[in-house]
């Protein structure tokens, strides 16, 4: 028998941890960054500092963060107002858990209509947005309930079922339809333990917007069998396209009185009891330089925001509608497009085959479609600048022909 | 049979969410803050803004944030460090949910050892204690495991736990023994499914240190049960007293090779699995700014905190000595003192009417033992300047003469 000091340790990470998987960490970890070649870096410009130094800068049109491009800043009343929260040394301190006053105060008045009024006391501050779809998820499903969500759709909804033994129903948005929702096939997921449907509008990954008919038909479904709506409406703001945005919550009110609304806070006293579950809230400088952020950014910096992802989308949906091994589906909102790749026109397995080839033949990055449970297409990010665009879509020519079954050597770009 | 339209709806919060309870809310969300004393607010001290206009301000004793008091600023280096990330605009986009890269290798600088190594992979950022703690429970425990936690102790630990259906089991700290922990008791409460050991020092609410022989035993039996120790070193650097403060890891190393360390972020590679769970870490700016934070913050910041944190609190000791129906324990670190009541000597029930009753009548507000597992105390902040720690002396001998069974109407202070 061994001493007790040789006895080995086992700590096993919990069965929870593990079930708690991020699909698009699971194939991004697994792509080898070091594989792409010398001279064909990510699509990359020079930069100079301050000093006239040269920064190497590189564009991935993978990761939906904006800061990670040179052309889309945020405005200078985002800085200056969070400067003079973090100058005044009054704003670092506990937050209440739900949020600080003058930040709930602020969004419920910018997200009341003349017929639904939001309080204060609606209004739940998270830190980000995965903060506030825990929260709703974890508000109002039980460890085997159900929640509807859109197939594609953004992955980390998946995380948190994961994680609360949640079960995920897929309903499917249509490619040819602009994306919007087969409502039919919605409503055979349905059953006594469904707790909430999922609406993500504008779409991460389409880019795509629901029409108003598409949304009252959703809403006429979840009326029916009294299911709530969480309504991830993240990219707001940003709509670009011929599409009109509704919001959930404007096309609600022209039938219905009751309502339960999410954007990244929550709004319903009837899940109110979620509060015991939060410690602190979101970053106490930024909420107190919320009020004066929605009051003083003008509307000039939302246009212009929008009118450079409207450039960018519909470039890239051009040069890539000239490729013919793509499908791309034209963006309306957001920063993403879905490309359809036709792989019976190539010597390709599948999307991710197309991802790993394309990053190490030609130091481009997409995100599989399969991430978001659509095999065979891919996601592009629509914030690279319109030079970047073009290289991408240059390599993705070479790269689509290089391997195409049908073409010869005919290059379209 | 009605119309569909007028069934009603019924939305329940999921169970989960109902049993998810944070104690210091129920007590506190309870006291009536109407019926303070129009001419004793809580103690109060005038200030004046830039324009000279007065603001009134007041100093509860009861909340455990250092940024409510005008004597504890944050150094000018902090501000400085989030200025420059900010004005950068170059951090404010999406981070790693790990964290970024140069505030993991900074904290893992920070806290390496001679003996024990610390790499960046070992660091996961959380977003506050709360957060932390949530991922360090969440990695090690599955619905009906136990965790050991202190009894007093933060009541935020059986908040998560209820969430998830953790079991929580309670160690004792002995009040004549400076808090230090019943390694007896703590031994009889392990079984199989007791999956960690969490250990809070300094303390909250004690503002107490473990000396390095209870420190020691500790890690003795969670060596021979083979049981982590999660370790809340959140108060890590304000330490005041004669007791010297032992981290676990350097006791640690003394006996054992294999580790498990927590202090807002969790360092082992066998929990990483936990790492899907989240979502976005921890404000990006913030995380931006640590690395400046820790090398540029002066020692002369944390002696001069300590020496402050060291003054209030000894003299509220001193001043609760010689109230005879208060038993104030010393405290050595963290910004907390718990005070014992002599019930017997007074006409009162408990710690909970003590508490209502004191506010009513004096308008101080103290946090009742009873949240913090251990009736009968009360918990004070030694946040307030000397001036406003005199005058809640005062307050409280007053109330306790008044209530008192056995003194005349003899005041004390």
């Amino acid at each position: 028998m061994k001493g007790n000091s040789e006895r080995p340790w086992k700590i096993s990470a919990s069965e929870a941890s593990v079930k708690t998987v991020n699909k698009i960490r699971q194939i991004v970890d697994k792509l080898d960054l070091n594989k792409v070649p010398k001279d064909k870096p990510f699509i990359s410009k020079e930069r100079r500092s301050k000093k006239k130094k040269k920064i190497g800068h590189y564009y991935f049109v993978t990761i939906g963060d904006p800061t990670k491009f040179p052309n889309l800043k945020p405005s200078p009343e985002v800085t200056k107002a969070v400067r003079a929260a973090l100058e005044s040394t009054q704003c670092n301190g506990y937050a209440p858990s739900f949020g600080v006053d003058e930040a709930r105060i602020a969004l419920a008045k910018q997200y009341s209509y003349p017929h639904v009024k939001v309080d204060k006391s609606d209004v739940f501050l998270g830190s980000g947005c995965s903060d506030a779809i825990n929260m709703a998820f974890g508000a109002l499903l039980d460890s085997g309930d159900n929640v509807l969500l859109p197939r594609p759709g953004f992955s980390f909804y998946e995380t948190v079922c994961g994680r609360y033994d949640f079960e995920c129903r897929f309903y499917n948005c249509l490619p040819d339809k602009g994306w919007n929702i087969d409502t039919k096939q919605l409503e055979t997921l349905i059953d006594g333990r469904t707790k909430a449907i999922l609406i993500n509008n504008p779409s991460n990954p389409c880019g795509s917007i629901l029409t108003r008919k598409n949304l009252e038909d959703v809403l006429q479904v979840a009326k029916k069998h009294r299911i709530p709506i969480i309504a991830d409406e993240i990219y707001d703001g940003m709509v670009f396209g011929e599409i009109p945005f509704i919001k959930k919550r404007q096309a609600f009110v022209l039938q219905f009185s009751f309502f339960i609304y999410f954007f990244f806070w929550i709004c319903n006293e009837k899940i109110k009891k979620l509060k015991g579950q939060r410690g602190i809230g979101p970053n106490s400088l930024i909420q107190a330089a919320l009020p004066t952020i929605l009051a003083e950014t003008p509307k000039s910096f939302y246009k212009q925001l929008n009118d450079t992802l409207r450039t960018q989308a519909n470039l890239f949906h051009e040069l890539f509608e000239k490729i013919p091994e793509l499908k791309p589906i034209k963006a309306h909102g957001a920063m993403y497009m879905m490309v359809g790749i036709e792989t019976k026109k190539m010597h390709l397995k599948d999307d991710v085959e197309f991802a790993n080839l394309l990053l190490r033949e030609e130091g481009v990055l997409v995100l599989p479609g399969s991430i978001f449970g659509i095999p065979n297409y891919f996601r592009v990010v629509t914030c690279p600048p319109p030079d970047a665009i073009k290289e991408v879509a240059k390599r993705m020519d070479s790269f689509c022909k290089r391997h195409s079954s049908q073409r010869g050597n005919k290059a379209k770009l």
